[in-house]
């Protein structure tokens, strides 16, 4: 690959200088938060994805690594305060910054974070910096909007699918589509270029955000590192529900509204119900179709793109091996 | 003055622009409590001096008002975030967002308008928007170091003048420092011209701050607007409990931690008996002091700098007129 870097160097390369952020070290209370966040590997999958899309059409430069994790301190930020906000205490295996230390704590060091991610993209060249900038902002301020769709959804009595696609878009796809659109436009791509590798983003997020919904009902405890069914239980209003609710007769419907507040059962009895009616209703077929359309979408417009073949063979297997993860 | 404004020509275009802006309708939760407490009519303060810095070496455009108005959105995003973290539940008169709505709708809300703030930057020139993003990146972090240090103080046996004033210096003076020297980089003015009213926004910041410690216990009822004393009832480390502690006998200072703890006296009888011994050890004369000395090196920078006359001396106004303050 020359100068082009495949996944695994992308990964290997952010986590250490994920690793090597050089925080100030008072006060303690303030950065020490967002270093133990960052330290808890998640997949990189925004700076890889930004960083792909500058090699597939520029050179891969050591001053691109930093904006790239510019992207993953900003995923963390949105983590820290969803997290407070869901009133989530475990995240991939350890407390939540609000329970190792407090609210106040959480909240301000994530808006440490959130400054912090900005402040990495003024590595970047004058004349790429402010649309690269306009794009992050955009991006931000619809994540905040997805975030707040998705708590009001909780208090309403009913969400169409088309609203709750709504919500996923904001929420999830469009940080990947932007990624992606931003390391376009500090590739120097074409502005069709970058709104094609946007398109694409947009189906690979909606898809990957659907496979979440899927997994959290139907994959294996081992495997999923979390007990399924925990939106079941909090009757979370997922793809899966949405569209059980569509689909079901009134006498479906009833049923299962009485099942979700049912406080008789156990949560495993609860479980294996609910998941009884969605494979009655086909539910299970629905939502993998439906990641299927996403993905085979995301490739069409993956496909379209005229930029480095090496570069786009690399990105093509790696959302081919998001669409086969079981976790 | 020409193409130039007087203080109260910008603060009426800043009110008129603020009522005027246009958010998005939905999600609903997410904007209007940016919008309710943009309209809750504060000083205006940081839109002011950045207008003026600009005026002061160019003309001013209509276009400067718009990160005018990021500033004042960042402040406000601050204001909603200590509001949460300091369980405050009243702000100019009005119930803060995390009362009138909750928690998560201050949370989200505060991070809407972070990111408002930073928007309103991106319709400055390509030339000046990096270096006025990078100060703005810069003083908006320092911000968040100073809030985590008042944090950390309230927990702290003793905080010395020093580390108050640096604490002070991070919250309150670098915002109204950068506000200057924002609107002097907006206004194509020298490293040298930016820097000297960088200095003078530091020391009437802190001369500022000062002021609100000393108002809190010394002022009236009536012209305060809330009822003074509120400080000394929380035992909050200010300018003047520091102070009173740092020049007092060892038999005073247990006197002093003895009041602070009585619970069997009413809270006019502590309010009294606490500036009986400020008072007693010349607390407030030393504090008057402090800040006359901060206003007059405020002074020394601003007469030093070489730019619109008209304008320099509606700064000079501007900033004895904050002298005067009252409330």
């Amino acid at each position: 690959m020359g100068l082009k870097k495949n996944t695994s160097e992308l990964i290997n390369l952010i986590n250490t200088k994920i690793i090597n952020l050089d925080f100030p070290e008072t006060p303690s209370l303030l950065y020490q938060p967002v270093k133990y966040i960052l330290g808890n590997k998640g997949k990189r999958l925004r700076p890889i994805l930004f960083l792909h899309a500058i090699q597939l059409f520029s050179d891969l430069k050591e001053i691109h690594f930093i904006p790239a994790i510019g992207l993953e301190i900003f995923h963390n930020f949105t983590l820290i305060h969803d997290d407070i906000m869901d009133k989530a205490d475990i995240r991939r295996h350890q407390p939540t910054i609000h329970k190792k230390w407090d609210e106040n704590v959480a909240i301000l060091s994530g808006d440490a974070a959130m400054i912090l991610a900005t402040k990495q993209f003024l590595s970047l060249p004058e004349k790429i910096f402010k649309p690269v900038i306009t794009e992050f902002n955009k991006m931000a301020l619809e994540i905040c909007e997805g975030q707040q769709y998705d708590m009001d959804f909780e208090s309403r009595q009913s969400v169409s699918v088309s609203e709750y696609l709504e919500m996923i878009r904001l929420k999830t796809a469009v940080f990947l589509a932007s990624a992606l659109k931003m390391g376009a436009i500090a590739g120097n791509a074409t502005t069709n270029q970058q709104q094609q590798l946007y398109e694409a983003g947009i189906n690979f997020g909606l898809a990957f955000q659907l496979q979440d919904d899927f997994l959290d009902s139907f994959s294996n405890l081992e495997i999923f590192g979390k007990k399924p069914g925990g939106d079941i239980l909090e009757k979370k209003k997922t793809f899966l529900l949405i569209n059980a609710f569509t689909k079901s007769s009134e006498k479906q419907k009833k049923e299962l509204s009485a099942l979700l507040d049912n406080t008789q059962i156990s949560p495993d009895e609860k479980i294996t119900a609910v998941k009884k009616i969605y494979t009655d209703l086909s539910i299970d077929k629905l939502t993998k179709t439906a990641i299927k359309d996403y993905y085979t979408k995301g490739f069409l417009w993956l496909n379209k793109i005229n930029g480095y073949q090496a570069v786009k063979e690399e990105l093509i297997s790696f959302f081919q091996e998001m669409q086969q993860r079981i976790s």
